[in-house]
């Protein structure tokens, strides 16, 4: 009886799992040149810190966390996202201490939502993300918005678009709030039920509503653009200008909210154009947030940051036809015939690999003829070939597999010459 | 009030993240070489997996494993080790169909055992590890040793012991396993109440009691290399000789057990000599196994594997002395002072890090002087200054801070210059 992966998630198996690889080093690349650096947190927190830290009301700590006692009793929960276990790890670790402010990290790493799986959407996923924490300078929001448009340009990704929204400071969305407020009342036994609660507690997420979307009073809401006080106005105009200076462009969407009493000034996503994407189009979201910090018992500071999903990341990749520069070819294959040519061909790919080259042989005691047609499935380059007369006399067969070529060689002089062949010399 | 990290999780903070991602980019390439592809499953699995995988006698399976019921009332649990994830994946992805056998692959990633935390050893902890699956032949044997040494060797360690045993096939462990019993049953009674379980049901196990180990009856117990018979002898022989054809050093310990029936034939573990490491000088293990991939539904196939724990090769690298190679610098730092230089600075940051250079600048506003003394902190290479006199002329001043020589580069040459600095030319 066979064992299957849990639902929502997935094996990356080789073929796929260079393309992994493949754009993690691109993103680090990328981290480096901006100057983030890694921070990796556990798999699993608390479960007070999500509660906390994405919010009690949130239907991720609701409805979708994987939850559970570990032995000694205590709750314990799989990551659901990535900026609480960093703010987490910046309280615990005294970091807001340090002089080097703002602090910049990136995380890559798995996080983990119970929700029905479908494409683009697993249980367990990947999210690459940054947070910036300890500056208030319009100029890292819109340092944050180009690296987080360049993890996908950097790819070779074209059909981008960028989205905008300011959501002002506590004062402009307060009066926001109460203009909301004012604005749906006259139709709140028209909106679905959750929208009524919403009405009362958080009327910003009524905007976001996917029953109501339609209701007429929708499209004459109130848009917080118009409720930014000088402050927030200066900041939004500020960061605009800055991306208008790095020639990036993006439209605004005052439409474009995040649920939580968290967020401020600066929100914003990333979306897909590319045909055949899907229906879910945003590949990446974030923005700017205060009072986290201290929500996790640490001093006054705010954040700015944003987080994507690698699994829609290769699916953007995939819909473009963007074609990753991946060699899946083999450096050489070694072809041993006999006792005596196994362990020559034993030794020789050690000292292959050794020297930096990447060698593979058999290890099923395959006629020659069938080691010939391994080597061509793996896309071997070379072709070493031992038999009983090299081994007689100390030589080894070099076939170039693109030009047919063949030479023989003394075998004290094979790792030099592989050298030169793949290695551009030593 | 504030939220810590689980007991036995740790968060990797830069200046730690470097060195985590240094020896993963080595292991990456040693595996390349070798011809070994990345696979990466779940965190979590089934828990019935780990029960048959891993065995349900063991203290891993009884003791340690986080398992929990998801959302659905299925039981999963956090992976504790790898091999039964990748022998799933074969199985369930039916890789052996493929007609490229053996199938090689790595992992590299985090693992959970619920043990009581000490010096390293965590709850959550990372492993790579390798495992060939479908070859029968002694030489991949040799091949799993000698990257497993290399895992290590590679990374400038040298206090190293390859130690080997064999644990013979079905025939040869069952003639040991009577021998056994022969002798440790007149000593019954004196042994602890587990060893006397285990000598019912596995006698092998009594040899790794760490309660038992000085009873004068271990000293005398029978060695599995006397009950080898032909084929696990010469199996055994034509293992060593490859080593031996390779120049790797090794040790024979009859008494390296592995404690499931799955194991057979080859059986090791590098250990560390370096002083200072600490009571547990087991650096990693590895080994053959068979009827593990019947055991979660898939044919009969044999593999081979090791697996190693990051953290105390990163303690092994400490105990050494061993300097990784990581440049923990910073290309470049951008001073400004005024409005129009930091619209500049934004602009000439972006350019240069499209540009493959690594720039950070000031976000809080600071004087020119501290924006020096952050430079200076942060190990800039070159500081580029932008007050109001270079705005005006169109030109930036670049100070290398190795020479203490200063240049002023008109604006737009600023990329080229830059690039021959630090990239050796376009």
């Amino acid at each position: 009886m066979s064992i299957n992966a849990p639902r929502g998630t997935q094996d990356i198996l080789p073929g796929a799992s260079e393309k992994w690889q493949y754009v993690e080093k691109k993103l680090v690349d990328l981290c480096r040149r901006y100057h983030y650096k890694e921070i990796r947190t556990p798999i699993f927190e608390h479960t007070e810190l999500f509660q906390r830290g994405v919010g009690d009301s949130t239907d991720i700590v609701q409805k979708e966390m994987y939850t559970f006692e570990d032995r000694g009793g205590r709750s314990v929960t799989l990551r659901p996202e990535g900026t609480a276990s960093v703010v987490r790890s910046f309280v615990q670790n005294k970091v807001h201490g340090s002089p080097n402010q703002p602090t910049k990290y990136f995380y890559i790493g798995p996080m983990f939502r119970y929700e029905r799986p479908q494409q683009g959407r697993q249980r367990q996923f990947v999210q690459f993300g940054i947070e910036a924490l300890g500056s208030d300078d319009p100029a890292i929001d819109a340092e944050v918005l180009a690296l987080a448009l360049d993890s996908y340009r950097e790819m070779g990704l074209t059909s981008l678009r960028l989205v905008l929204n300011s959501l002002g400071d506590l004062e402009s969305r307060e009066a926001h709030r109460n203009a909301l407020i004012r604005h749906f009342d006259p139709h709140r036994e028209e909106l679905c039920a959750d929208c009524q609660v919403r009405l009362d507690q958080n009327p910003l997420r009524v905007l976001d509503c996917k029953k109501d979307r339609d209701h007429p009073a929708m499209e004459t809401a109130p848009s917080i653009l118009d409720y930014l006080n000088t402050y927030s106005k200066e900041y939004f105009d500020k960061v605009k200008e800055y991306l208008d200076l790095m020639g990036i462009e993006y439209e605004i969407d005052p439409n474009l909210v995040r649920g939580l009493d968290y967020y401020n000034h600066t929100a914003f996503e990333i979306m897909s154009d590319a045909e055949g994407f899907g229906a879910i189009t945003t590949l990446s979201g974030g923005g700017r947030y205060t009072g986290l910090v201290e929500e996790v018992g640490g001093p006054a500071t705010s954040g700015i940051g944003f987080a994507m999903s690698l699994e829609r990341l290769l699916m953007a990749l995939e819909a473009e036809g963007v074609q990753l520069p991946i060699d899946e070819g083999l450096d050489c294959y070694l072809v041993a015939l006999g006792e005596e040519a196994e362990k020559v061909s034993v030794r020789v790919a050690y000292q292959l690999r050794k020297a930096g080259i990447q060698v593979d042989k058999d290890y099923l005691g395959k006629k020659m003829k069938a080691q010939f047609k391994t080597a061509d499935r793996l896309g071997a380059k070379f072709v070493l070939i031992l038999g009983d007369r090299e081994v007689e006399e100390n030589v080894i067969n070099v076939k170039d597999m693109v030009s047919g070529e063949q030479k023989e060689i003394p075998l004290d002089d094979i790792e030099t010459h592989m050298k030169n062949q793949l290695l551009g010399g030593e």
